[in-house]
């Protein structure tokens, strides 16, 4: 049995998702932000990093969502959310991730988190104005390319597409023109009618998209 | 045959050594940022990101370091630079690719591209400023344990070495207090002392650590 410690409207979602796309064992611990509880000493001691996703296993505690993602996918082998066997596919897997994690959720990150990288309120100010210029640059990538349609992978459903949907259902929020991005929209429609995002949705996240 | 786009004194160098590692046959193409080659027509055809490293394989372009470091290391299996049959362990290399990718590499990308997540020159230097406290926060955590010793994943030498010696590289010009990390800096001099690397780094990398 595994523990998935997660935080509604967070980044969260995307290995919630996952979890539940393959049937896997788990329970569910609410870390608290209203609280700072991802800051109490208990779940530093899970945790360092004092953030969510993680995941506690029998072999210990993952941290970090492609690697939640790999390692659930990888443990279930049946549902094909990963292409493991084919070293190219594989990495272009790893490398849509890859973007989610270095570039585009840190740039959605600059609208909230601005006191990570500066002291100064007004640096704060500076950064969270170009998240929605900074955001749609990274989406342009992805809506030119990266998204071969109707899934991230092409035919295949995989982690990628729980991990775009998460960060893309705070497009809006972020100030992000959702006219030049029709692929994303069109796949984050085809996301969110999934039964399994209607009903993990509905039970856990923020109406309307909160702005996480 | 693969094509290494590389530039010296960047994250690049994690792909090269790894690429050495192996044996791979492969070649380079520097990608010169002191005439913004990374921004000509012609790369960004290549890597719309215009970003380095990208490797060029028969079956494609390969962007994101974790995701070429895997696909290296998949590629030739009998080096072992990765676990990759063990879901946990692998997970584990993931996690610790990612929080570079997605966290520590991001704390030293705000010392010099600013640019990136503001407009504002006042901004820039509010962010240059706090990069040694983020890049001690974070490194401190790779000291405490992520960091098993005496490679990142214990006794084997892994792709996740040759990604933190890269960023290891540069702990001075960000201005890390290195008392508070013996154990990164012992790491870094048993990369360091590696042949491979003394061989790379004399051929490609500036002298001494430069400010990329």
């Amino acid at each position: 049995m595994w523990t998935l410690y997660f935080t509604p409207d967070t980044i969260a979602l995307a290995s919630l998702l996952t979890l539940e796309h393959v049937g896997a064992p788990f329970r569910i611990e609410i870390v608290d932000f209203t609280k700072n509880a991802q800051r109490s000493p208990e779940y530093l001691r899970l945790n360092p990093k004092g953030r969510v996703p993680a995941l506690v296993t029998p072999s210990g505690t993952l941290t970090e969502t492609p690697a939640i993602l790999q390692f659930v996918a990888q443990s279930f082998p049946k549902a094909a959310l990963v292409p493991f066997d084919d070293p190219y596919l594989f990495a272009e897997v790893t490398s849509f991730n890859s973007y989610l994690c270095g570039t585009v959720h840190i740039a959605h990150a600059h609208r909230m988190r601005g006191h990570r990288w500066a002291d100064d309120p007004a640096a704060w100010e500076a950064m969270r104005k170009k998240v929605p210029e900074a955001l749609t640059e990274a989406f342009s990538l992805i809506e030119a390319g990266y998204l071969r349609g109707p899934w991230v992978m092409g035919e295949r459903l995989s982690v990628c597409d729980y991990y775009l949907f998460t960060i893309a259902r705070w497009l809006e929020v972020d100030g992000v023109d959702l006219g030049k991005l029709p692929r994303v929209v069109e796949h984050r429609a085809r996301m969110t009618a999934l039964p399994l995002a209607q009903r993990v949705i509905a039970q856990y996240e923020s109406q309307p998209r909160s702005p996480f």
